[in-house]
């Protein structure tokens, strides 16, 4: 019973289906049909014009954008528990050319204005320091935090009024509308966001991801860096399908709130035991070793995330018994 | 009537059924069971300790390899027309940080250890000057042309004696062994080839090309560089799944041999109008605009190579009848 | 007696004197007093608002410049025998990130609308081929030949109308401009140059370059990218130093006169031996091995430039006897 | 009266002397008889042999180390307060092609095996994250702390231990061997170190550091990289001429023992204002914004290092009447 991450989850039956129906003669790379319609589909959800580019990787996603909005000299203002931090190999100085990633502060993962600022107000305007180009944060967070139209918005006039660049990296952002209940736009453009990773995979998609620029000049050289970057599939449109089924009667947010349906099981179980407060489908608990050892010979799996503390993560695709086996097993330790 | 490239091919059926198996939960990267077991796969198939990894892009193969053959201050001896050096958006020097590629000549965009030392030669052994340090044939290549074992292994020859590394873009390196009728063995690292781009997209899988080290050494930090770049799906096993399909009862053959049968009958056609020996599945034929346009308006859509020079380029799924409709149509030009 | 390169040459008494009269506590970096004084001579000399930042090395100066001009995923059209290309060891990658040095063809190391054309119009515009972004010329050139203002205003419109930017390589600025007797704006913004590497090391200084910037605001992130590069001096005013005594009472264009005329002598002794006309301080000659050997016999210094071809470069401090010494023995070959 | 840095100090007139009396025709770049001198010179010193290449900056010498040091997928660990970290605009990255750097903490920018080893150890070896490759430590500290040999040793072996590289920012080298009493040797080499920055700048240099590398085959290398980027001077004699002049009887070392001196009484004025234990040539000590005023009224300058907290800093150059008046005027307050 898997509950170590939600990326390695099954692909949705309808993804499968579109992927199949895909399978005829079109144009190479994004010159097919569906992948030529995602700026007009993204466009109608977000309310506003954007320009869409499928990449197999949320890594991808999010370094192609930070490459747009800084430049190989600059920094972008993160968490320091952030993915593009810690998880991505370095992938963000690849794509930047060596741009310097400054770290904040915040609970659960979260940067607000304040931590922002004092990072940013650390570093005097002089050639000798790297100056900050760009803010990146993540909704969900990598603790399954949510942050708030305005929370975001907040962070979003910051940026605008030094200058910097706002990229969201929605590895989970479905997870995130799921909980908010508001629309896409409202948490992102709306809030001052230039770019989104738009993530899928985690929600049941195979290898696509979108990249979601609302200054969709930004695009346009982004279009050459993904080619650079070998990520510029030849058959472009079994991509495009993933994205297009997922969009389609909003299955995005049917899987996420399945996911997150099921996180709040765990949580209710866990009760006093929540390292932070669950608000999409990730699930961090305190648990001894010995609590840890005790649920894996129930037959769960799970990362120890720190000592003494767990992360559980549901999926689209967690069973139903799988979870209420699980609660039961955290309420008992 | 498609005959534009082979790059948009549709996805062999077997290959959609394999993706299709291989939907359920396993681990997340390539720790899964279908990718951990391709090195063993390969290394059976060409008969010595392989390393394989999966990367969803030629593109990524080739580049990949390059910056595990060439250091950032080094450089790349290829053929002047390679892919490489002008259909790769400068994805080389992106993945290399900056190596240089020197441009050899020769017929039919092969490279001979000639042409490759003359290029050598010509470089004064100083810190001005940029050093080669490896070499990049295509095979077959960008004209459809085939390097024996023996012209690889002239070429593997030179590099060993020049301490070069020896690169293989096989983007259509099923085509070329099904024409050579050798074992992967000969034409790979048997001539000295250190690292194998091995092609699948153009020949029935949907988004999985291997890049293949002979020195399976230079997997270690390529693995490093693979997560770098963006490259590292979450779910690799439906990539391990395409190439496995494509490996099983030698599918990769089958398809690289129907689509040379089509090339061939096509070339039968064209007689005196063939600009290069059609050796896989490429046929550059000399034709007027005015026969361009003809065979366009009798439904055949293919490349302008050139000023008076076509290109038509079949698959594995190029249809019987297209193809001898074209024929007729080439025929009574 | 060494007409191997102006490149070693003595380091004029006047800039010797400047530097020991700079010789006192000041501010570090470019914040000192002549260093700030530089923008304004410069804009002086070329009568127009200029930024002018100094550097240790032309290579520094020209690869700071196509930095400037060429984004990473883009390239540079010049001649295929500039410094740029053959002579830097891969600089112009590494401070561009892996711009592509596109090789246009020319005698004397020329290139014209024309040559320049030929290799953009074979570029589509598309996201796999690198697109160019700039055009580089060296003035005087490689080969000691001289671009006219009008020469270079027929690039710089070329340039303009396709939105290119122009660089030129002014490692002999002084001795092109000394030739061309036109004012230093005339051969390059009044002919649509936006950045010159001035070169004063070959001509007099000890180790201090200019990178002129005839759009100013294109030295704003420049000033970032040569602190990055480890080329912002701590003492920036021994620098600067070089630079003013070498603009004081234009002793750049006595030296380059000096250096020109000493050509001029060899160049009239050497009559058909010539390769090129001598219009610089760089005589190309043929010559035997036999005949090198002997010139070599009599202690004369100089390059093999290529089979049966010796380069014999002059500098400011030829003396006069070596000169007329060397001009008797080319003649009596 | 200046204490605000040591980095533009005057230059010392035995170097003026040797720039001079280099001031004669030879081989360009580091083909001199100087330059060719400083390896031997330079085993001479350490005990051992070792490879010494000129450069103009400190950053330029920290960051070919580092890139000598580390891959671009790898990191290197430092404390968070070193010159590499936050005064060098990025260089790092950029020589290094996006490596990243590791933050450690200690007391006095001073690192220590256990926090060193507190980073090393939170990053899991897999290829999500970036892999550390070498450490990089300050002596003198950017707080004018000393290591000892035996810090050193012990940092060395835990990077023996680790297999990562270790390099020494010796920007103020001289100051800290003069503090110490030891030989070069004891404190680099001999204790684990790989590549040391050799800094004359500060000491009475006008433009020459030294890479010394105690492996010398990572200058092979490094040499290429030099020239790459744009650090190869055409008159390298002019920067060997600074060294040997520097080495030439131990000025570097008398001229750092000047500094310590001045640093000292100054120190023994500050008494429980120090910040920091005064063991080379930097005074930091608390100071009101009042005090701070005070002391400029009285024509002092220096640096406000932080709220509360000023710097100064001594160089071989400090007037002894100066330093007298400022230690009063400190013990004034």
């Amino acid at each position: 019973m898997r509950f170590f991450s939600d990326n390695a989850a099954t692909v949705h039956p309808r993804v499968m289906a579109a992927m199949a129906d895909a399978n005829h003669l079109d144009t190479a790379y994004d010159g097919d049909g569906l992948s030529r319609s995602l700026d007009a589909r993204l466009s109608d959800l977000f309310g506003t014009d954007v320009a869409a580019l499928w990449v197999p990787t949320g890594t991808a996603a999010n370094c192609l954008a930070l490459a747009a909005l800084c430049p190989p000299h600059g920094g972008v203002i993160c968490h320091r528990d952030a993915h593009i931090q810690n998880d991505e190999g370095g992938a963000p100085e690849f794509f930047t050319h060596g741009a310097k990633l400054f770290l904040a502060d915040g609970d659960g993962a979260k940067v607000t204005p304040e931590t922002i600022a004092a990072v940013a107000d650390a570093i005097p305007n002089d050639v000798h320091r790297v100056q900050p180009h760009a803010i990146s944060i993540t909704n969900a967070t990598e603790y399954g935090r949510v942050y708030t139209p305005d929370e975001v918005g907040a962070i979003g006039a910051l940026a605008k009024r030094r200058g910097l660049g706002l990229h969201m990296d929605g590895a989970r952002f479905a997870n995130a509308v799921a909980t908010l209940g508001c629309t896409p736009a409202a948490v992102t453009w709306e809030a001052g966001v230039d770019a989104l990773s738009f993530g899928f995979v985690k929600n049941g998609a195979m290898s696509a991801e979108l990249l979601v620029f609302f200054r969709p000049d930004l695009a346009d050289v982004t279009r050459y860096r993904r080619k650079r970057a070998g990520l510029l599939f030849s058959k472009g449109r079994y991509l495009a399908a993933q994205v297009i089924a997922m969009l389609e009667d909003d299955l995005w947010l049917a899987n996420a709130r399945a996911a997150n349906a099921c996180a709040s099981t765990l949580a209710a179980a866990a009760g006093g035991r929540l390292v932070h407060p669950v608000e999409a489908n990730e699930v961090f608990l305190r648990a001894t070793p010995e609590e840890a050892a005790a649920l894996r010979a129930q037959g769960f799996d799970f990362y120890d995330w720190a000592p003494g503390e767990i992360r559980l993560v549901t999926a689209w695709d967690s069973a139903a018994d799988h979870v209420a086996a699980l609660a039961k097993a955290i309420a008992a330790l």
